[in-house]
């Protein structure tokens, strides 16, 4: 099923499962695969910035991709940044032939001007193929590469095969509105916009005209909820849900140690086995997972998920 | 009375009251003076990041320096920033000449090795004089400059003028107990550290040590309490105040709008009579407002302080 | 006289001579000015990133320019780069006010999209007002800023008040033509480009269209007769003269200490008393020293006028 | 052979040749190859900046890199810088196997304070293994990462395997002067020292310390000789050979088309069968291509190895 610009729902960013010696853990891949499902969520991004890509071999990483492809049995994203076409080429062509629903393509830090970033997802398109649908990853806070609506509505009218926008610009509620307008002024055709950056603007970024979240947030029930109250037009309901997680979002949203965090709180829950990553990586102090533990307690006392225990059983 | 390092509490960040016409709002400067201080503030910082300062001519900058020390009585910190020393120097000789407490430098965004930092604010002593307290200002996020707890430590103990951090590195926890175990070694003497980065962690920077917060977040009346509650133990108490405001922080955290939902807010608390910047300045969409219209209400149901109209009447 | 873009020919880069005790040495203000115009300079550049502006002060900067306006009767350029509008609009004012003939204006380095370039110097226009003719400073190196070909003539376009660009966009020979192509195409008015960069690529951007050099190499005389003999036409001739001095001119283009570099050489030549720069400063190691020198005396066996003890003389 | 401190001459960066339809051009990688041994080199660096390494598979590098190996019997170095260790350990198991002499790593340029920078390199030792021998880029023009000399003395101290360290900071002669400070006053061990930075500085790099060059100028005979003369002490007579051939050297020094134009020089020169580069690549306009062809025959003039159409003889 290939990705298209009806996208919507959440696209949940999955790290990478390792065990403590740092060999890949299939058995907790198979089982985080199954705890998304189970949580309600309508595809997967593997590969990306916080699944430890670049600590893959390319073989490792085509694995990774075919298996949660086969168990989901919903739209895979795999991201295939790379500092070189060739490898992007490669990673891309792997993945689809194992049945992937599309790639996802961040922009390298070394571009500036507006023409600059266009003519490298032209020249990207170029290197995987015209007929691979793709994800233009907008994340300036990592990436440094600025992207105005303009650039994205050039983007996307010359590639057909530009299907979505993982959205995490930051502040980016008044972009959302920018390509929405766009799109209702018949300025560029429509694309799913989903949206990342941890989820820490979730909330509006649904009444702005997003189309879901595209985050790794270890609670991804509580994303797949706000969602749907959003889309349902629950508005306070949907905030008084994502309040709640707030504190945790924010913890989880510290760059270097977000993927510490999230990892250890899956842990915790019984989505994956270990929150080791593999060698180099970060690793939370004993302070900081008491943080974590106290807005674990915090968070149970308001939202009825965060009773760790059955989070397992209600994945399996 | 000079900023010395037993500094706490909040020292907020003052933003820059204008006239819709672009002139000074000198009377809206005395009256969020008073707000201020009726809030408990122990310290006030002008002329920020957030002060719209490079539209400031050197007169009108000392003036309002000037203005709220005179009116406050309680150390105001005059932000020195200036991409020369020449700069730097004049505006700090007028301001401590009108007894402010000390000056607050960030380094050049151009800065990149331990060494050209170190040497930097070596210079900025000589060029200001080594007898007036400086805060380092160290806010990668914003400078692009990278300070470890080592490069702090050096700058430290070469100027003992230094007499405090306005902390906001990010993610900065683990930062924050590096100093103080720095201290608490003997490696460093002690110096006050205030947090910044809009409040977003300062519900466990104190925690982790802080002695407070330098911020300019809408409703400073919550720092103080929340900094008061967690230097008094009363962890569960300080956390449910801040997380009842975390909505609104992280939704003023937004790099380019932030200081216009601050001066919206502030006008609708009755703080300011406009929320005008002078130009070119940024503002709030009506879409925007809405967002911000919503989050007070919703932060009116579970704060009192929200209750917008006797903000002024408490003020004054 | 009132700069306009059929300015050409060599508008040099004056370093500011001090004392070695930091004071402005007026002395070798007056007579580096006398020796710039008897080398055929058409113009001269004050107060550019190679003036040590940053550490002038407000009042000493305006002195300076003043001092040489008078004295050069060819037009001045005034640097009037500042981070905010205020210091700019405020130098813009007194010098224009003693007659210069235009400011220059770099951008900051935080800028990314071609918007927001746009954008700045729209701004910048509205803030020293819209009748003071202005330079685009185009050096990506030293500023991290990139302007296409297209953002310059939508600059050009919209600010009548730009007359000139001072390239130095490296490489940055196919924008000279790009530049020449627009303004043949009707696509751009006519604007003066003299270029920068050290004076590294003068020869070939000649024969690409600029109609001289802005840059302060220690030996504008040798700029000054490129450019003649290029705009002549006698290319092997200007070509010549530019390779004998090419060792040089890239032993210069070392930033850091190509100021101590120039001002060495300008102080050997007698064109100013001392190579001080005012603190904080760079030197030039013992080593460099004897590098230069070595230079110098190869220089003096192709070129005569490195024969450095008539240089005083024909200045006076 | 495997690399250790005691290299020098010149390791000449080895482009990738290809024909026009962007298959790899293997007769004119023995051909070259060839011509580099006649020329004189000491090592061959491959899969560099310039060697179009992002657009190869894995399994093309490793056979470029084999075949060059296998041809040669002078060390080659093989580049394997990569964003993440995997890939650069994979990269690195296969050269070595084909009997390479040593790596090149250049830092990411995410890095900023000292700390990171070390931690990288020790990182990627673990990555490769330590009984790899390495070696450093230093080329903070193109990866924005500044090592000061202590930083680099760390590297060296803590990592054994580390022997060389190819400079290419910009400006640099005084670092190659402290680096052997170091070395003479027992502060680090010595470690072989070859330039880059397409040898714009080599006259003076070779007076300071260097060991030789590691740079892909399109006359590594130039190169060669000018190493040959300055480690013999002809002072004089290496800066008149590198003189002549400065305005070419800096010619090519110009970002993003130094390759065309060195491809372009060495299809001249016969050295290669095309100037193709594999799709993204520039290419040369015909107004530069004009620019070097003048380069050429002022060169031819004053230096008989420019005289082009003996130099495929001369290499066979």
């Amino acid at each position: 099923m290939p990705l298209n610009e009806s996208a919507n729902g959440v696209y949940v960013i999955a790290p990478t499962p390792f065990h403590p010696d740092g060999r890949i853990d299939e058995a907790s891949i198979d089982h985080m695969t199954d705890f998304y499902l189970a949580a309600g969520v309508t595809g997967i991004t593997v590969l990306g910035q916080m699944g430890e890509a670049p600590k893959l071999e390319h073989s490792e990483a085509v694995a990774i991709a075919a298996r949660i492809i086969k168990r989901a049995g919903v739209p895979i994203v795999v991201g295939v940044t790379a500092p070189g076409f060739a490898a992007m080429r490669a990673l891309t062509q792997d993945v689809m032939a194992a049945s992937a629903a599309g790639v996802m393509i961040a922009p390298p830090n070394t571009l500036r001007t507006d023409d600059q970033i266009v003519t490298y997802y032209r020249q990207a398109v170029e290197a995987i193929g015209t007929d691979v649908p793709f994800v233009i990853q907008d994340y300036p806070l990592t990436f440094s590469v600025v992207m105005t609506p303009s650039v994205i509505a050039r983007i996307v009218t010359e590639n057909p095969s530009c299907v979505m926008l993982k959205h995490e610009d930051w502040p980016g509620l008044e972009k959302i509105s920018a390509l929405r307008r766009f799109e209702s002024e018949g300025k560029m055709r429509h694309i799913s916009i989903l949206c990342g950056n941890g989820g820490l603007f979730l909330d509006f970024e649904m009444e702005r005209g997003a189309d879901g979240a595209m985050t790794g947030y270890c609670f991804p029930d509580m994303l797949v909820d706000v969602v749907r109250l959003s889309a349902q037009g629950q508005r306070d309901a949907a905030h008084d849900l994502f309040d709640a997680h707030l504190p945790l979002v924010r913890y989880e949203q510290q760059q270097g140690i977000g993927l510490a965090a999230r990892k250890y709180v899956m842990m915790r829950r019984g989505i994956i086995a270990s929150d080791a990553q593999r060698a180099p990586g970060g690793a939370l102090s004993s302070t900081a997972r008491g943080e974590v533990d106290y807005l674990l307690a915090r968070l149970a006392r308001v939202d009825q998920r965060a009773n760790l225990t059955p989070a397992l059983a209600r994945a399996s």
